[in-house]
C-alpha cells in the first residue's frame, strides 16, 4: 500500500507527553462509538510473534460486572469510572490447533493453498509447540499481550483518549468472575480507557523518566 | 499540558496497516539523525508499571558487532541490513536500590522531599521486591519491555520508519557477545528499524488478522 504521510516527530512526542496513567476518570464522559471502533481495530492490528495473535480482549461495559471486579483491583476507581475497561487475555497454551488456525487464516487472506505454508507451519510447531519456548509459553503469550497494551495506550493517546494500565488486580479472581476457568484464555493485564477528570492532580505532575544517557547505549 | 490535536482515526489506522514485519531492509537507507532522536525519546516515554522503567535499550550500529550477532539470530538479514538494531534489555531483579532510584528521580522531577513518597515506596517494595510478584520478576520486567516494543513499532510506523520485531535469537549468546553477563540487565527482545527494500515481497501481502468477532468480546 502507499505510504501514508508521516506524522511530525514533534507532534508524536507531544501526544506521548500528554499521555499519563490516569488515576481519576470523568465518569460522565463516554468514548464515542466511532472512536471506540477505531481503538478495537488498533488492538486487532497489533503485531505478534508469527502473527499468532495469542490473545483475546474482553471489553467490560456492564456496571454491575465492573463493580464486582473493583474490589479485586485494589479498589481502584478507574475500574468503575472509566468509559471502557479492557481485560487483555492471553492464551494458556499454544497447540497445533492454534498453528493450524493461523495457517488457515493466512491461506485464506493470501489466496494460497495451506500446503504452501507447510514450512512456516513446521517452523512455528518446532518453536512454540515442541521447542524450548513451549516450556515458558505462558510468558511468551503474556509478552505478546503487552505489545497490544503498548500499542493500545499509544494509539489512544493519538486519538485523544486517556488510559490507565492496571497490573494491580487479582488474575485468579478475574478469571473466576469472567468465567475464564477451563477456557484457553486467562487474564493477563487490564487497561481502563476514557477521559481524565479535571480533578485528577496527577495529570499536571511532571513525567518522571531517567535520562536518555542512562536508558540508551549506542555501540 | 494542553491537549494536542488528536489524529483522525482513519489516519492512525492507515499507518498501522502500512506497518508490517519487514523481512528485507534496504541496507543503503539510514534513518536520519533527527528521526532517530525522536524514536529514542519515544522509547524513553514508554509507560511502565509504577514508572519503574526496568529496561535499557542497546542501539547496535557497529557493522562488525551486527555481523557477530547475526548467526545467533537465525541468520536473519535484518540484523545486519537494517539502519538501526535495538536490543531491548530487561532487569533481572528489582531491588530496593531500584525503588530508591525511582523515588529519587520522582522527588527531583516533582520538587518533593523523598520522605513524601514513603507510602509509594513501601507499596512498590511490598509488591515487587518482597511480594508474590517478586517470585516472577523476570517475567514482570520482560512484560514491561514488550510495552516498549509495542510503543516503538507504532511510533516508528507513524514516522514512516519500518520495523521488524525479532524473537528468533539466542538470548544467552547475545548476553555473552554484548557483555551483559554479571550486569543487572539481560536481552529480552530485538527490534530492527530502517526502510523496507522494494524487493521485500512481504510488504505487499495481505495482513492476516482473525475477525474482530473472534478477538473482541463485549460484556
Amino acid at each position: 500500500m502507499a505510504q501514508p504521510q508521516p506524522l511530525s516527530s514533534e507532534s508524536l512526542i507531544e501526544h506521548l507527553h500528554w499521555r499519563y496513567a490516569t488515576k481519576v476518570f470523568d465518569a460522565t464522559q463516554a468514548i464515542p462509538p466511532a472512536t471506540w471502533d477505531a481503538l478495537e481495530e488498533c488492538l486487532a492490528l497489533t503485531p505478534s510473534s508469527y502473527g499468532l495473535q495469542p490473545w483475546k480482549f474482553l471489553v467490560i461495559r456492564d456496571p454491575a460486572l465492573r463493580a464486582e471486579l473493583r474490589p479485586h483491583s485494589w479498589n481502584q476507581s478507574q475500574i468503575t469510572d472509566a468509559s471502557h475497561l479492557v481485560v487483555l487475555l492471553s492464551r494458556r497454551q499454544i497447540t497445533l490447533e492454534d498453528v493450524d488456525r493461523l495457517i488457515t487464516a493466512t491461506a485464506s487472506a493470501r489466496e494460497l493453498d495451506p500446503a504452501q505454508l507447510e514450512v512456516y507451519r513446521g517452523m512455528i510447531q518446532r518453536d512454540l509447540v515442541e521447542g524450548p519456548r513451549s516450556q515458558a509459553i505462558g510468558q511468551w503469550a503474556s509478552n505478546q499481550v503487552y505489545i497490544a497494551l503498548g500499542n493500545l495506550m499509544t494509539c489512544a493517546a493519538l486519538l485523544g483518549v486517556d488510559t490507565c494500565p492496571i497490573e494491580g488486580f487479582s488474575p485468579p479472581d478475574y478469571d473466576r468472575i469472567l468465567n475464564l476457568e477451563g477456557t484457553p484464555y486467562h487474564s493477563s493485564v487490564v487497561c481502563a480507557l476514557g477521559y481524565r477528570s479535571p480533578e485528577d492532580k496527577y495529570s499536571s505532575l511532571a513525567k518522571v523518566r531517567y535520562p536518555l544517557s542512562e536508558l540508551i547505549e549506542t555501540r
